[in-house]
């Protein structure tokens, strides 16, 4: 009987995560039983948004359970077939954090590896592309024209929202990232107008200095500071997408909001949130339009690959600290 | 040569405004000259958005000036005529603060004192009654079956909001004010399913005690903790109409906004802030809609009147203090 690793939740963290709330378990290859495909997974991605499901009570998804193995997206060869899908075939799930899967063959998608590398269906073309594009098209309503702000723009979001703003017409692409490096990337290869490092100073100056003609968009990834930056900046009816706020997520006590939120009223800003599940419909229209511009060569992504599993906490903590530029993948085994 | 009272700002307040800060003035009644009305004001509406232009500094209407007379909405009998108005006429315009307006009649609409009461042109055939209507209609986009809370809800604009909310299908309607009266008044005379006085304890136990099953809508009046409440309670898809924040009209130092703006992600909420005059493309629906169940007598509305400009600026501190139940007037003069 052949064994493969599975991470699960070991405890529930207080505050930023530790090693100590993992746990590599070794486990029994499983049977797929009727109509399921056994999926043997080849990379995977690690989402901020996975800490929200490690702290017990309510979210928009339940949260994980203790000693139970994490989930997320990932990619992998199906071993065991069923449904339309054959063995060696290429999918995308939701049950990463293992090296086999148990798929519902409605709940996987088909991976074709001669449009994009596989890789990509975990970033540009998969969950963070798609929300990217929901928030700015739908969410935001972005027009040609606008000014555009991003936080997290290095991140596998941010980093595609800025690139979509430009080559849908927006006005300027402003971006804001952690580190001089992720400045430089957005501006010299991703091809924002303007970016800084909110740890230089204020978020408000810098944001003031980037768009003195204030700002009709912003894609908040953060929260926090730059969430009240944002909103002092907006011109009249200016639209923010929430999409995230990772400078709270480790937040033991609950911080206060924008000491600004009046300006909602006489600016007349719309606040919204969204995710991007619920925006499914969206989908053929998303693939058809963004893969165009990634065949034309005119969207570039990043991705910081950690090598195997058993590294993905590190991988996780790694990126609630901010260290990867765009998205952040664990590779789980080769194909076949 | 007559004369005539106007009311000017005669200091910007610091804080909460006092009987300083205004002047009683005896002018000369003006000449109208080409093309514009005389008229003489009856009554004029008291608005708390007035406290926001006694500042200094960019809102979405310019600052009063120093030294001028205030103003504000106007019903008036017209003096002189120009355009398409004859003297004895009678208009609402947006001069008020003063015994004689010069007005541009494009800036006047006609009174019809057979379909309501003239004060009613100053509340809920007026502003009051259209910001209600569109707060409802359009930004919180209010639906059959949503459970409506509106804060003010014994003020001009919220007391209308409750009624129409149920006349146009809410399931319930919640209200908070600041009285035990204002409280008996909601469910007694207009209707609300439930009602609550925010000073009796926390707003976020009073209105879960109020709404177990939680809220779709939001209208916020008052902003500050009623805002964080009502995130709080908001189910999935909640809509939040932002009509102002009058809590935190008299602070001097910027307040922090709600601590649970991560809500807005998880709930994929929408907070939308609007000012009724951007809606002008509304008013035949809304005279339409509204009208009709005015004369159905469907909605009732209440008034503080209080008698003569002389004790206008005692009544514009009042209504900062909350001491009005519905639209606070002053009236100016009699029908000739």
């Amino acid at each position: 009987m052949s064994t493969a690793l599975e991470i699960r939740l070991a405890s529930r963290p207080e505050g930023w995560p530790t090693h100590e709330n993992f746990e590599i378990a070794e486990v029994e290859v499983p049977e797929p039983g009727e109509g399921r495909l056994l999926v043997r997974n080849l990379v995977m991605s690690v989402d901020p948004a996975m800490r929200g499901r490690m702290n017990e009570g309510k979210s928009y998804v339940p949260p994980f359970e203790l000693g139970a193995p994490l989930s997320g997206g990932a990619v992998g060869e199906v071993v065991t077939g069923a449904g339309d899908f054959q063995p060696g075939d290429l999918v995308v799930h939701h049950l990463g954090w293992r090296e086999y899967a148990v798929v519902d063959p409605a709940q996987a998608l088909r991976v074709d590896p001669e449009v994009a590398p596989i890789n990509a269906y975990l970033s540009v073309l998969g969950m963070p592309g798609m929300t990217a594009y929901v928030g700015l098209v739908d969410i935001a309503e972005q027009r040609e024209g606008d000014v555009v702000f991003v936080s997290g723009a290095a991140g596998a979001v941010g980093s595609l929202v800025g690139q979509l703003a430009k080559l849908r017409g927006a006005a300027k692409v402003i971006g804001s990232a952690g580190s001089p490096e992720k400045v430089r990337h957005l501006t010299e290869e991703l091809g924002f107008d303007a970016a800084f490092n909110y740890k230089d100073g204020p978020v408000r100056e810098q944001l003031a200095a980037a768009a003195p003609e204030g700002i009709d968009v912003y894609f908040d990834n953060v929260g926090g500071e730059h969430l009240e930056a944002a909103i002092g900046a907006m011109n009249d009816f200016g639209r923010v997408a929430e999409c995230g706020m990772i400078s709270q997520y480790n937040n033991t006590e609950p911080t206060p909001g924008p000491r600004n939120m009046f300006m909602l009223v006489t600016k007349r800003l719309k606040l919204q949130g969204f995710i991007v599940i619920d925006h499914a419909h969206r989908r053929d229209r998303f693939v058809a339009e963004v893969g165009q511009w990634i065949r034309e060569g005119r969207i570039s992504y990043r991705e910081t690959v950690v090598e195997g599993l058993r590294n993905a906490p590190e991988a996780f903590l790694g990126l609630l600290r901010g260290e990867n530029t765009g998205k952040m993948l664990v590779t789980i085994g080769e194909r076949s």
